[in-house]
């Protein structure tokens, strides 16, 4: 029984990747592609279930199982099911089985010496980035049941972390030990920023003062998918700080409480716009971004049914400290699910 | 005194990465080149002190100080001194800066994306990743130092690591906490390989079982430079993997007494190839490689005083298991010396 059991699984699994292919292979020929090279990590695991370490390509044609060009070095490869396997040391096979095609890659991983390496063999490369993370917009069930284990990690760690006079990477050390610890890894480099407007601050020796605000903007990666959260937490900083968290929350409401499908990112960036200004607050950046198995994922229609995105506005004021809250929303016919809602705000 | 101190630490810094930049631009002439264009983190750290977010880039002409170009939402840049900043978002001030120019680029870590981007703007792109890490082949004892510290750290959370009959991926987990609450970070994914012959696997649920070898390949980086470090412990795996072991680790030796000034890679990499030939085991894999900012560097002279390589040959055998030893070696001109000798075989 216990056989049949993962059998099942790994067909099913199987024919989600299998699904996942054919959704790009329908869009190919709009798009005039004989084949596609995907160079990403995350890329190459959504459409063939590889954690693959860095530097591998897939090669994706219009049917048939994918090319996996691998190093000599990566004999796990040999286990993925669904593709065929290909050494680099037989590198020269890749431009034979691209030559004279039209090949969309993936402008926004591939490394400048392989393109023109790829180049130089007749290859005509175009630009493809977009339409390869295309389906990765809408997530399916397992996905959303990955981003939610995520969220979860990152609650437990965030929650048991003392950090009142402690140093910002110190603090940082200990929230990225705890992921390692339950058993996941950091989306990104965490960010702790205490006293500071610097956005993306790298934590550093500053000892986290009460009668400043604290930034933790942080998440966890659950099977490769990525959590991404903000809480600002307020001390003793006083009135003037409670008074713009307060602003800064309520804008996050207004802005998930127009989260639904057929509503564009640009359509909720003017509304952050529009309520910013109302409140005299200066817009620093985006409102929020697509998240999935990359921090920052593109969204390139508007909304769906199943897409993910944060929604993270912020108010700054230089040297003097910001206030930013950041939760994960899934996109429903009815209202957004924030998946993120039980970490304490 | 504390600020005389403190000022005299940040003038001897500047001096150093001033150092740097002109050792860069003396090379720079002979490759007809104007300028150089940096992309990876690495290299912006090491030519501006600046522990930069991904994404940025550093603009460095014939003279004056060079231009660093960073996201909007990293404020945290203005603190680097010896650099002009200019944010992302006046972008075209870097296709003014360098048209009509012959520019050296990082082809192996600039995407394709942003060298298309330039290439549309007239600027003379050529390959430079070379030449812009050429002067770090060579360390200096303050990176001797750092290097020293990334393996001491390595040792630590080594030798408190318990792993038998636990999974490889919890060991693998433990062991880069262990890294974080050491106030650092892994150099690399943790390599825990249990009785597999793949050379760069990636831990799983397996459960580690003393009756086969266990090769650990791992590395801490303090202060971004890493540690590079594989043991292979054999516990009741028996005579033949005994045999092995001693068999690699006197390989190893041998390739170690032999590093020297004047001796190249490629030299080092023959003596391998022969002495394994001589035992009747396969070459898998290259004999080592520089290591710095990076796990895997240049090296692409013969040797040189205060360069530190590893050493790291291997045996395997197709689905039983592999022995590989690995330690860090800084080239002499007496004997070198095994800086990771004191972690434990």
């Amino acid at each position: 029984m216990g056989n049949r059991t993962i059998l099942d699984k790994s067909a099913i699994l199987n024919m989600v990747f299998q699904n996942r292919l054919n959704a790009l292979r329908k869009i190919m020929p709009a798009h005039n592609l004989d084949s596609l090279l995907l160079s990403s990590r995350e890329d190459i695991f959504y459409y063939t279930g590889y954690k693959t370490p860095e530097g591998n390509l897939l090669a994706i044609g219009g049917a048939g199982k994918p090319q996996l060009f691998v190093s000599p070095l990566d004999n796990d490869a040999e286990k993925i099911k669904g593709v065929n396997l290909v050494y680099f040391q037989k590198s020269d096979q890749l431009t034979k089985l691209l030559k004279n095609q039209n090949v969309g890659y993936d402008e926004n991983s591939l490394i400048t010496g392989r393109f023109l390496n790829l180049h130089k063999f007749h290859i005509r490369l175009k630009k493809a980035s977009e339409l390869i993370k295309n389906p990765r917009e809408i997530k399916d069930q397992e996905e959303i049941e990955n981003i939610k284990q995520a969220i979860n990690i990152t609650k437990k760690v965030l929650e048991k972390t003392d950090f009142y006079n402690k140093s910002e990477i110190s603090v940082a050390n200990r929230i990225e030990a705890g992921f390692k610890l339950a058993g996941t890894d950091k989306a990104f480099d965490t960010i702790i920023a205490n006293g500071t407007s610097s956005i993306h601050h790298m934590p550093d020796n500053t000892k986290i003062k009460s009668s400043k605000p604290t930034i933790f903007d942080l998440g966890a990666k659950y099977n490769w998918y990525c959590s991404d959260v903000t809480r600002t937490y307020l001390g003793k900083s006083g009135k003037f700080w409670k008074n713009v968290w307060d602003d800064v929350k309520e804008m996050q409401e207004e802005i998930i409480e127009a989260v639904r499908p057929g509503v564009s990112m640009q359509d909720l960036q003017n509304l952050y716009k529009s309520i910013s200004e109302k409140k005299k607050y200066k817009v620093h950046h985006y409102f929020g971004h697509g998240i999935g198995l990359d921090v920052h994922e593109q969204i390139t229609s508007p909304l769906k049914e199943n897409m993910v995105i944060t929604v993270e506005p912020g108010v700054y004021l230089k040297y003097k400290g910001g206030v930013r809250i950041e939760d994960m929303v899934l996109v429903k016919k009815g209202r957004p699910v924030v998946l993120s809602s039980k970490i304490r705000y």
